[in-house]
C-alpha cells in the first residue's frame, strides 16, 4: 500500500446500515419531495391523495415480502428501536413474563430492563451457545404460566448466527404465547413467512436490508393483536375523538410520517424484488464463507458465530490477540480506507456469550453491491496490520 | 377559467407540511444519503464520522435559532408527535395535575386524555376565546398545588392566532411549575427563545416551517429536567449499560437516526437564517393579511381568527355559508388545481371555541414561497365558488 494514494473506499459496515442505496432509491426520495411530499391522510388535495399513495404502495411492497395478508397489519417507524419499543411497550402488561435471548439487541434488552423496574415483570434470557445458536425446546421448557412473550432476534448483529425461528414459532403457537422477532439484520436478506412460521410481530429496520433510507423501518403486529401506542397524536382521521383511533394502520401511526424516505424505502423493495431475496442472501452468504476462509489464515484470529458451511447473514466479527478492535477499525479505516467496526455493537449479552465482553470485536459485514475483490483486499489488509503488530 | 387546460398548482397546505423545499434542502438530502448515510454514532470509521457531523450541525444549527445553549439539549424525533408524547409521557406523573388549552392539537389531548386513565392526571383545558386567544392570567388562575406542567400551542393550527407563550413563561417560572410549548406552527416563522420566554420544553417539527424534509422534528429539553425516555434502545454509547444511558442527547435518541432527513434539515435552517425569521414572519402576514381583506368581500363568509391587522401565523381559516367545507376543497383542487385542507385538523376543542365543530372549516396556509398573485387567484377561485353554490 501506497501512503499517499488513497485507496478505493470498501464499506463493510452493512450490519449498521446499507450503503450505497440502489439509483433508483435516492431518485424515488428526490421525485417524493418534489413532487408528492404533502402530508399524506391530512388533506384531499392532489398532493396529498398522491403522498397517501406513496404509503399505500410501499405497506403493500412490505406486506408482500413478508406474506402478511393485510397491508394495514404493518405500521411505520422511524426505526426498528422505535418499532420494537411498540411492540414490548405496547404489549407486556403488569407481572407478565417474557422470554428473551442473550443475543438481543439493547433495543430489546432496554425496554425489558425498564419494564422489570415499572411493571414488575420478570424476564428470561436464553443462553446462546458459543456460536450463537439456541435450540428451540430451551425456549419451551421456559415457558411457565405467566409467560406472555417470547422475543427472539432473528440473527444476533454481532456473530451472524441464525436462531431456529420457524421452530420456535411452532412452540410458541403450541403454547399459546406470542412471538416477536426481532429482523433487524434479516429483513431483506431472509426469507420471512410470518403466517408460515408463528410470528405474530415482526419488526424491521428500512435502512438495512430494505435498502431504503434511514428514517424508516416497521413493525408487523398480527391482526388479533391489540397494543397500547407509544404515540398518541392527530392521525387525519377520527380527528373528534379523545382517543387513538382503532382503525389500522392509524392507531400506531401518530403525526407526520416520512413520505420521502418511505418513497425510497418502496423503491429498495422493487429492487429487492428483483434480485430476490433468496439471491441477495446467497451472494452475501458466499461472501461471508470466502472472508472466514481468508481470516482463518490470519495469525493468533478468533472469528466468532456459526463454523464455515453454516447459515448466517453477511456479518463476521473476530478478535485479534494482542490488537485492540477498535485499534484495528482505526487503521483499516485510516491507512486502508476500510469502514468496519468495533466495539460492542449494542450487544453486550452476546459478547458475554461469545466470550468477548473484556475487548468488544471487530465486526465486517458485507452487503448486496459488496464485491468479491473488495473482501480480498479486506482479509489482505488484516493480514499486513497483523504483521505490524506481531 | 378554461376547463381543458390544467391551471398552475397553488400550494395552500403550507400548516401540514412546507412545499417546495429550498432546492438547497434536496441536494443536501441527495449528499447525504450517497456520501454521508454511514450510522451516526454507530462506528469511528470516516463515513459514520461524517454522519455524526451532519446530526452534530444540524442540532448546534437549531440550538442557535431557538437560542439554546447547548446543542444536546436538543433530542431529535420523528414528528412533533413523537417529540410532544416524549415530553409528556416522560415528564407527567401519578396523580399530577396538568393545564393545557382547548387550542391544542390531538397530539397534546390524546396523551394527556390518555395519562388521565393510566396515571390518574387531571388537566384542566383554558379556554380560547372565539378568535382562538387567551390571556395569561388565566393560566395562572388554573394552576394549583400539584400542578406541574403547563402546555401551551404556541399558535392554533386551526386560526393561526398567537398565544401570549413569554408572559405565560413568566407566570410558570414564578409560580414553580414547567412549561411545554408546542411549535408546530412557529418554529421557523416566529423568533422563539427559550431562556427569555421561560420555555422548559420545546416540541417543534422538521418539516413545516424550518423547510426540513418529513420525517424530522425534535424536542428541547431543559438541562434540569429528566424524562424518561420514550424509546429504550441502542444508542452507540455505553453498551454495555442496561440502563439508557444519562449521557445526552444519546439518552433521548435511542436508534438509527434519520442522517438524510438532518441534512436536508440544516440546509433549510441555513436558509432560514439567510432569509431571517423575521422577514420571513412579515411576508406571510401580509400574505395573510392580503387573504383576509379580499375573503371579506365574499357573500355569506366567515373568517376564524384574529381580525385584520392582529398577529397570526399564515394559516387562514373560514367557512361558507350552505357551502361544505369538504366540497369547496375539493372543488378547489379539481377545478383550480389550489391545494387547501377542510375538516378538523386534528383539533376538535378549537373547532368548539371557534363555533364550527359541526362543519370543520376550509383552511388556507401560505408559506415563505407564496405568492401574491397566487393568493388573489385563491381568492377569485373563492368567490367563483361563491356565485355557482348561490
Amino acid at each position: 500500500m501506497v501512503a499517499n494514494d488513497t485507496p478505493a473506499f470498501i464499506y463493510l459496515d452493512h450490519a449498521a446500515t446499507s450503503w450505497p442505496k440502489p439509483p433508483e432509491v435516492i431518485k424515488a426520495v428526490i421525485h417524493a419531495m418534489e413532487n408528492d411530499a404533502a402530508n399524506p391522510g391530512r388533506g384531499s388535495h392532489g398532493m396529498a391523495v398522491r403522498a397517501s399513495r406513496v404509503l399505500f404502495d410501499t405497506r403493500k411492497a412490505i406486506a408482500r415480502l413478508f406474506h402478511v395478508a393485510n397491508p394495514n397489519d404493518i405500521a411505520f417507524a422511524m426505526n426498528t428501536t422505535m418499532a420494537l419499543n411498540t411492540a414490548i411497550k405496547g404489549f407486556v402488561e403488569e407481572g407478565d413474563h417474557v422470554i428473551a435471548t442473550s443475543v438481543e439487541h439493547n433495543s430489546v434488552r432496554r425496554p425489558l430492563e425498564m419494564l422489570k423496574k415499572t411493571r414488575g415483570i420478570t424476564v428470561t434470557y436464553i443462553e446462546a451457545d458459543e456460536q450463537g445458536g439456541l435450540d428451540a425446546k430451551q425456549v419451551e421448557q421456559a415457558i411457565g404460566p405467566r409467560t406472555k412473550l417470547v422475543i427472539v432476534n432473528h440473527s444476533s448483529n454481532l456473530t451472524g448466527a441464525m436462531l431456529p425461528v420457524a421452530e420456535i414459532g411452532e412452540v410458541t403457537r403450541r403454547k399459546g404465547v406470542k412471538l416477536l422477532v426481532d429482523a433487524a439484520q434479516t429483513a431483506g436478506l431472509v426469507e420471512i413467512d410470518v403466517a408460515a412460521m408463528g410470528i405474530d410481530m415482526l419488526a424491521f429496520p428500512g435502512h438495512k436490508g430494505l435498502l431504503g433510507p434511514q428514517g424508516t423501518g416497521g413493525l408487523y403486529i398480527h391482526h388479533d393483536l391489540d397494543l397500547v401506542p407509544l404515540l398518541h397524536g392527530g392521525t387525519g382521521s377520527q380527528s373528534e375523538s379523545i382517543e387513538q383511533p382503532r382503525v389500522r394502520p392509524d392507531r400506531y401511526e401518530a403525526g407526520t410520517q416520512n413520505t420521502p424516505g418511505l418513497a425510497g424505502l418502496r423503491a429498495g423493495l422493487q429492487y429487492l424484488q428483483q434480485e430476490t431475496v433468496a439471491n441477495i442472501y446467497s451472494r452475501e452468504w458466499q461472501l461471508a464463507q470466502q472472508m472466514i476462509e481468508g481470516l482463518k489464515g490470519v495469525d493468533r484470529i478468533r472469528i466468532l458465530g456459526p463454523g464455515q458451511g453454516e447459515p448466517r447473514t453477511g456479518i463476521v466479527s473476530f478478535v485479534l490477540e494482542g490488537i485492540d478492535p477498535s485499534e484495528m477499525a482505526f487503521v483499516l479505516d485510516q491507512h486502508y480506507n476500510i469502514a468496519v467496526r468495533s466495539g460492542y455493537h449494542c450487544t453486550p449479552l452476546a459478547h458475554q456469550a461469545a466470550g468477548t465482553l473484556e475487548t468488544g470485536a471487530v465486526r465486517a459485514s458485507v452487503g448486496c453491491f459488496t464485491a468479491k475483490h473488495e473482501v480480498d483486499t479486506f482479509i489482505q489488509a488484516v493480514k499486513e496490520i497483523r504483521q505490524q503488530y506481531s
